[in-house]
């Protein structure tokens, strides 16, 4: 039967200024997913490597994105998909969004594509749903469609794919402690000061020019967030030291990875983003708390194919 | 003695998704000022037509923005200023701010430039404090740089010039009505619900982005305002109407210009744009509120020398 093997990356959402809205892909780390189309008109789950979860197609996100798709495609579909966990859940580095996104990537692709990769963003959005309660396009989009991307609206989904300045490097930190994204939502607070709003808009609409005009200054200076990292910050262990010993190194700008607990930098060149990884490192290494990090260049592509 | 005079342009602040961080120039409405140099070590305003305004330095933006720019040079400096002043006060096109902006710009220029655009926005600030109570600086900037401008930060200033699309033309109806700046900002609510906040700034990114990749569209799936056209728009007769009948004759947007009573609209085209205008002009003919109409391009230059 027809089949294919991919790589479903990583993502950053949020990226410091860009709450709900902005997100970018990673390359050096991600799911392997398999899937193969069947005779059988069902979504099946077959096989999970990596992580405990549910192979219940329903509540699975995988699954649940695929049945998404298959609802609006309105004709049966057989599926057998395989899942290759090697981003932890709770990361904040968009676990789900890679197996709900590339599911429905892989499927579309051994139907012959009959969706756009704008398109898939609403079926994979139903994974999200499934694993926090909202259907969030912040992690999915990026993964989908490589590169940062930008959400302008929730309703009607209008998704954006921005510039990927090209020495931009990204390093994250991933302490080894599960923050539910549901919880890490419910710290937020429902109403903001004008005044805060008004200067997280200036620094979005900054950094979005500075993709656009590869200004790595400007990138830096828009890196800001005085709305929901006062508040998640607490939740994660030596945030405010990471912070400074990354910035101090050279990187561009340092925030929470989605809800956390992961801590991204995003960096100009390799180089420096190495610096910053093994400052980092030397932070948490005191801390008795479990860690990976990872460096990885901005992934244009988004979801890739490994072998078909 | 070394004279000059300029065009000091009207400006849109705001631009529905922007508030307080995007403006852009006018090119056919604007002040003309005559500023010279003499020997009297003053800062002098020596006449005004087109307007009942303060001759006293301290009392009128002008003087305060040039005030501001020679305490910066510290050096004395002798200047008579003639305004003669064509955007009425109060219209919400940056009629103080034309003042304080192309004050400061013609000094600079009388004195061989020894401050760069950016750095005259400052100066210019100073007189939007008079006018307003705050120094903000959507209106000076565009005035000042040309085109649309984004304030990315208010502490540190930090202002941006974006792209614009070439074939964007405003309207401006000017409804004869008053509506002091300090009181649009006193209905506005001090805080906003995150939500609210999230639709914004992603209206905000899409319109940027829609500046730099010259897609009307989106410009158009942009220019929402969520936040204070609510609240302002209560303040305008007949703003529904009006936005209703520019966007069903093919306006890309239509909301209110700064503070009001303005309203502006942003067209494809200046047919577009001229069909958006009589359909406006329809409207507001039933009212027996007397109004103004204009029709510009965005000016790119900003401030312009008309003879020197």
């Amino acid at each position: 039967m027809k089949s294919i093997r991919i790589f479903a990356p990583a993502t950053i959402a949020n990226l410091s200024c860009g709450f709900d809205v902005l997100g970018c892909c990673l390359d050096t780390i991600g799911d392997e997913m398999t899937l193969t189309l069947t005779a059988s008109n069902e979504i099946r789950i077959t096989k999970i490597t990596g992580a405990q979860l549910p192979l219940e197609t329903t509540k699975n996100v995988a699954g649940v994105a695929v049945n998404a798709l298959v609802a609006a495609l309105n004709q049966p579909v057989g599926v057998d998909i395989e899942i290759h966990k090697r981003i932890k859940a709770g990361s904040g580095i968009g676990s789900s969004a890679a197996s709900s996104a590339g599911a429905v990537w892989a499927v579309n692709h051994l139907l012959g594509n009959p969706f756009t990769p704008h398109e898939l963003i609403s079926f994979a959005m139903e994974g999200e749903r499934l694993a926090s309660g909202n259907a969030h396009a912040d992690n999915v989009a990026p993964a989908l469609l490589g590169g940062f991307t930008f959400v302008r609206s929730y309703a009607p989904l209008d998704v954006l794919k921005l510039p990927s300045p090209k020495e931009l490097v990204a390093t994250v930190i991933h302490p080894q402690i599960e923050i539910k994204t549901a919880d890490a939502r419910a710290i937020i607070k429902q109403n903001v000061a004008l005044k805060k709003a008004i200067t997280q808009w200036g620094n979005l609409g900054g950094f979005i020019s500075g993709l656009f005009t590869e200004d790595y200054n400007l990138i830096s200076r828009s890196l800001d967030d005085v709305i929901i990292e006062p508040l998640r910050s607490i939740l994660i262990p030596e945030f405010e030291t990471v912070k400074e010993v990354a910035l101090s190194t050279g990187a561009l700008g340092c925030g929470i990875s989605g809800s956390g607990p992961s801590i991204f930098t995003l960096n100009r060149g390799y180089q420096t983003a190495q610096q910053v990884a093994q400052a980092i490192k030397n932070v948490y290494q005191h801390t008795g708390i479990d860690f990976e990090i990872h460096i990885s260049k901005i992934n244009t592509q988004g979801i890739k194919t490994l072998s078909s």
